[in-house]
């Protein structure tokens, strides 16, 4: 079969369509015939060679497609079948093994590409704010970079179970993007000290900076606040003054979707197929798409997210 | 009425029995008259002038009494009812103002100084590690200084949850103790490494030591793993690595009973007595008093915890 191979390790930009063995199926498993796989920034991460893939997952990047059945496996699933999946990686190719709980449907009336665009984000957020740290009607939620795929699926979900939504991003155009997909309270990063602008505010925090903004993010959460930690774009270590924790009623969370086992990985995709599909159907949340790019361009979609320049997700196309 | 006051600040042993003002009740307090007060660490942090009482409560030291309504105030109570009281502060004296929410029933067949001593450690142990981090059958609990009154109903609890108990404590003789109470691994601080000895195998770690425990902690949480912090004795900073975080899907979380609302102490109150004390009137887990003391013995209480050569709760009486 086709895939996306890196042809120089850690440059992002090597990467080739070649041929390489098409993935076996273990038990439990269906090959699906990718026909779109979305773009994360943990492809690109990976890309770089500091996100290696967790033990036994293919090396091919990829974290979510979707596509057709081609083999069912021992599962009673039907050749053919449209599908949505959950990926610990294989995406970027054209054939993928997936264990049939990461399986999705097709939201109602949605594309292949709609599909793929929409599958890691809501499984990240719905997973993180509500499982993880039970994000409720009534309480604030800060988003740190509101104007990523991430960020405006967070704001969305986050507003259509009724919190006030406030987000950073580093400028007035994401902050309009962001505007315009529901949030509350707009943020310029460059500009306005978060912290201040949020003293003892926030409920729940969606932190993707990591070690630089502990200090200020335990500043910025209420008594009782929840703080979850799924990327660590500034780095890992900081100082942590565990009185502020106890004095605030606080707790700190951190978590990789990809690195979850496939048990907890199929709970988490049985809720968010729950209750964040009909949010899709319905349009409170919107699926948004920057470029729709031909799988062979892997490297130009990946280098979209080193410019960060986008709002939205890129998807890759067969 | 007579209560103990501190005659020079910041010094423990300063406490002497006085005549003070007798409290005036708030709408929906009641007066207690108390037969017995437990005595905790936080009393003898509070009298070292570490732990300031929250604005508004009492400045007479004790977290917890048993006794008779004095008054029911603009309860529906009734006077010469026997219960206990989960405390902000004012139980080292004949009477204390205590909201409804947080009276609780004397345990069929406790005494005063039996309830006086279970309430702030049993309140305590299920609002962080059932009601926080969710401790469940079959998990496994490190319970840092299991011989101390916290230590001694966390290990039973947790033996009454279903889980596999491993504790630290300073002394091999605090350690059978610990044994006595139910405990299945025994760690010897002062002579073993706790996070080599449990490496990865902790789902639930209940910590009173702080900063210099953190990095170690961590090592010793499993995947999925919940650290509950509700002390700091050795200090509060620390530096933290985010990534081992959501390597390991940890969750950090810092608590203070006392700093919570008047409406979250009547929840932890509510479930205490609906889960806990069952346990204690059937015997699953029993009440430990180290020594009981006369009210104006309160210096040589609060001594005891500084020499921290008990194993249990001392309780003054009157």
């Amino acid at each position: 079969m086709k895939a996306i191979v890196q042809t120089t390790e850690g440059d992002p930009a090597a990467l080739e369509l070649q041929e390489v063995p098409k993935p076996t199926l273990q038990p439990g498993e269906v090959l699906v015939k990718v026909a779109a796989s979305g773009v994360n920034r943990a492809d690109l991460t990976q890309a770089e060679g500091n996100y290696p893939p967790p033990k036994g997952a293919s090396d091919i990047l990829g974290l979510e497609c979707a596509g057709e059945i081609a083999d069912a496996g021992d599962t009673n699933r039907e050749v053919g079948e449209k599908v949505g999946a959950l990926l610990v990686g294989g995406g970027y190719a054209e054939y993928v093994a997936v264990p049939e709980g990461q399986l999705l449907p097709i939201p109602e009336g949605f594309s292949f590409a709609e599909t793929a665009a929409v599958i890691e984000t809501a499984c990240t957020v719905w997973s993180n704010i509500v499982m993880e740290v039970g994000l409720s009607k009534g309480e604030t939620i800060l988003i740190h970079g509101g104007g990523g795929g991430i960020g405006l699926m967070a704001i969305q979900i986050a507003k259509a179970i009724g919190a006030t939504v406030a987000v950073t991003a580093g400028s007035a155009e994401k902050l309009e993007v962001c505007k315009s997909y529901g949030a509350d309270i707009l943020i310029n990063y460059k500009e306005q000290d978060f912290a201040e602008e949020l003293k003892n505010q926030c409920d729940v925090i969606l932190d993707i900076v990591g070690g630089p903004y502990l200090k200020k993010n335990m500043f910025a959460l209420a008594k009782g606040g929840r703080m979850i930690t799924i990327g660590l774009q500034g780095g890992n270590k900081a100082e942590i003054n565990m009185g502020v924790m106890m004095m605030k009623d606080i707790s700190l969370h951190g978590t990789t979707l990809r690195r979850r086992s496939p048990e907890v990985k199929a709970e988490i995709v049985r809720q968010t197929v729950k209750n964040v599909w009909p949010m899709l159907e319905d349009g409170r949340v919107k699926n948004h798409i920057h470029e729709t790019l031909p799988l062979a361009d892997a490297a130009k979609a990946l280098n979209h997210l080193v410019e960060s320049s986008h709002t939205g997700k890129v998807v890759l196309v067969q």
